[in-house]
């Protein structure tokens, strides 16, 4: 498939709604008014027998009726509906739409008879479609919001397909939320006639999308599957999360997307082989992901870590020894020259533990110092409130006052991670940070995840969570740097 | 020991700083900053020779010179000055002292004599101390807040033991931004004197203790800890972090409380042993806390899962089979009853996908009609705003509005909290939640997990995290139940 067939999928000049209603109880209210809301700028287009007016636009009774040929239809009909509406769309000349409406391959053979129907019918008419069982798709560049959520993920370059329509919505809420953006995020259902390797292969060649997220239940096309990602992988990082791992699971998995979700260890061996990245939850594939907009590839698994809390350090060091990487001895040279910034009862090891009393300047100069072992590929600094270049101990009792202070220490914090990204370009070695962020409200560290994206950047909550990062980031560049 | 011994260390009534300092860059300065902020109500003197008034208080040369005779003495001064103050201590009559200062056993062998001579100074003199190399302790009913950051967890039935002062401080900081609150928390540092296992005799007689979070590198005394936490865990609850699991962690913790981290295999053997439940990170040290606080025991591992998203569905499946739940089959029947309930397409499987368009109420009838199945031991129920008692697609535009909206949305699921607590409670059998709130801005996020707090509850991010927090109450369950 070429790029240019997504287009009305993906940037749609017009679009219509196919089982349009002024009913708050229903999708076709929902998909609708959250494509409005989103600021969709092309033609909209309501079909639905029963109404004159949907939501504030002019409705039609069918697509025959419609003024134009829309790029895109959205289909939220019941599931006996669907085939006409499809042989309607065909004939209309619209070239791509989304399915909706559950109730197909995912039930019983009745549904599984219908969804034939419908790819048939489709590939016959040259239509492309996504679903049918889906949740939508979204385009924050076209301002598409084909969505149920009342969120619209701004734009940016991480692209999302998933199998699942709420992993979709929440992985793309939390995106927002943490500052960042999307370039596509599609919640591809049972995927009929697109499947997961179809949307790869666009986010592949799109501009905009600089890494790709994926959740899947189960592969339509193994073998393609595996060529693509292994392709795409090349140009940017695919990181995928497989559920329905266990019996359990891929029962779930059966009557939720209609996926068989094969064996684990299929699946494990299909990522290492085509250089896609295996996150274990949600958040581990929005972490990995957000990293890798940001961190150079390390060379091996080397690390150092600076820590401002002794605890941290020790957890931080598990964590990292058990996903495989050496925390290594720091040379003779490093420790002396360590020893001329440090506290005189530091630590002298690795983790360096920075103790109270370090200056800030001399903690950037020991991250430094350690950065420049030639056994160091990747770093890890935990606790910044000692790197940040504001007095933090000064809080105000005045709530006034508080509060200007709570700002300026969200903005020292922000550029505290500039300094830190400064330090990973100039070596070209990764250096994540984890932290906690005691003196802030909730509102705060909110405000802080926020700020911080906006720098780019991401400060993971915990050690264990920045580790599996640094795993993830060591994984993708010996992927890039494979000979074949 | 006994209970009474605690006493001035917990709820003191007076306390000296030695070593007190007006220079914000001491730690003579913050602990007694937040001593004095926390609103502690008893006696503090200051001792310092080169002041007179520090930080508004009257500062004395030695303890010697003090007016009478504090309950407590928190020690601020370098290693070598130690001993004498420890002396000077006995000498008083002072019954209790936090040694903050570091340079002890951790270090060297140096550090090493004077840690074992002031252990002797306080068995002789009937003292006793926390510490050294710590960062205090908070009792919060007695405001009481010996510690580093500027925040101040409230009471409430929380216990914490941990080995490492920043430990300390974000998991109360956490406790805290989700709406709970500790009973003492301490930071034992090098256990020179009172170990893990004293403070845990401790909390287990407390009665404002409802259940224990620890953090640990290694024991001192691993049979008496072991003997104790059996006895104490037939009372409340005992949750476990281990660091220093690994190479890299045994070594940071010998560097950093002077820990012997001791085999992995070993703690775990003492933990099924004497019941002790044990966590894999911070956040699920918290997250089983909370769950203890509120939730019934299960009596087995059948679980029903409740979801209103697919793919989240399957994540959780996946989640608990590994963990080694039954995702039971559920009986004829209960699906012939939920057929009466859910929208034809539903799965009719475990777990119960309630795809869209549930009503509220047949929501939490479907809930009960699981719970009741006797198969079940344990239920999770997943995204809650369709069991929501309030509209939640119709989110205004109008700024002022909106908030007001948003204020409305958090109560409403702070009641939906309520309901599942009530389900839980009337049949006996845990009930956890996992969601996302996908409505929401940050500062309504973290709002929502200060309101749900409020009502003794905790709506988990993720299901995996519901599923460990499952496993917690399963293994406690079967301990307290142990015929012995």
């Amino acid at each position: 498939m070429t790029i240019r067939i997504f287009e009305p999928l993906f940037h749609a000049r017009s679009a219509t709604f196919v089982g349009a209603s002024n009913d708050p109880g229903k999708w076709g209210f929902r998909t609708l008014k959250h494509m409005i809301d989103g600021g969709f700028e092309g033609n909209i287009y309501p079909v639905n027998p029963k109404e004159n007016e949907i939501q504030g636009l002019t409705a039609f009774k069918s697509i025959t009726d419609l003024p134009d040929t829309p790029d895109l239809a959205v289909i939220i009909v019941p599931p006996p509906a669907v085939p006409a509406v499809i042989r309607e769309c065909v004939a209309k000349g619209i070239k791509a739409g989304i399915i909706i409406t559950a109730g197909f391959a995912e039930t019983n053979a009745e549904g599984e008879r219908l969804q034939k129907e419908i790819v048939e019918t489709a590939r016959e008419g040259g239509m492309i479609f996504t679903g049918p069982n889906c949740n939508g798709l979204m385009s924050p560049r076209n301002k598409q919001y084909i969505q149920f959520p009342s969120f619209y993920v701004p734009p940016g370059p991480i692209g999302i397909i998933t199998q699942s329509g709420n992993v979709m919505d929440s992985l793309s809420y939390q995106i927002g939320m943490h500052g960042f953006g999307c370039s596509v995020c599609v919640a591809s259902g049972n995927e009929a006639l697109l499947h997961s390797e179809d949307y790869l292969e666009y986010l592949g060649d799109d501009p905009h999308t600089k890494v790709i997220l994926s959740y899947i239940e189960g592969f339509k096309d193994g073998e393609r599957f595996m060529e693509i990602a292994g392709r795409v992988g090349k140009k940017k990082p695919i990181v995928m999360l497989k559920a329905g791992k266990t019996q359990a699971g891929a029962r779930a998995a059966a009557s939720h997307t209609a996926a068989i979700a094969g064996s684990d260890a299929v699946f494990d061996a299909i990522c290492r082989q085509s250089g896609v990245i295996r996150a274990g939850s949600l958040d581990e594939l929005l972490h990995m992901g957000l990293a890798f907009l940001r961190q150079p590839l390390p060379k091996g698994r080397g690390l150092g870590i600076v820590t401002a809390g002794g605890g941290w350090g020790v957890m931080a060091a598990d964590a990292c020894e058990e996903l495989g990487f050496d925390v290594v001895k720091l040379p003779d040279e490093t420790i002396r020259e360590l020893d001329k910034l440090l506290p005189a009862w530091w630590n002298r090891g690795n983790p360096v533990d920075l103790v109270a009393g370090a200056a800030v300047d001399n903690i950037f100069k020991s991250i430094e110092l350690v950065m420049q072992c030639p056994s160091v590929d990747a770093m890890m600094f935990l606790s910044i409130m000692p790197a940040m270049r504001k007095e933090t101990f000064d809080q105000p009792h005045n709530a006034v006052e508080r509060e200007e202070w709570g700002k300026q220490m969200i903005v020292a914090i922000a550029n505290a991670m500039d300094e830190f990204n400064a330090i990973a370009d100039k070596y070209g070695k990764p250096l994540v940070v984890a932290s906690e962020h005691m003196w802030a409200n909730q509102y705060e560290q909110a405000a802080i995840e926020y700020a911080v994206g906006g720098r780019n950047a991401i400060c993971y909550r915990m050690p264990g969570a920045a580790a599996r990062v640094l795993d993830a980031l060591v994984k993708y560049g010996s992927y890039v740097n494979r000979k074949s």
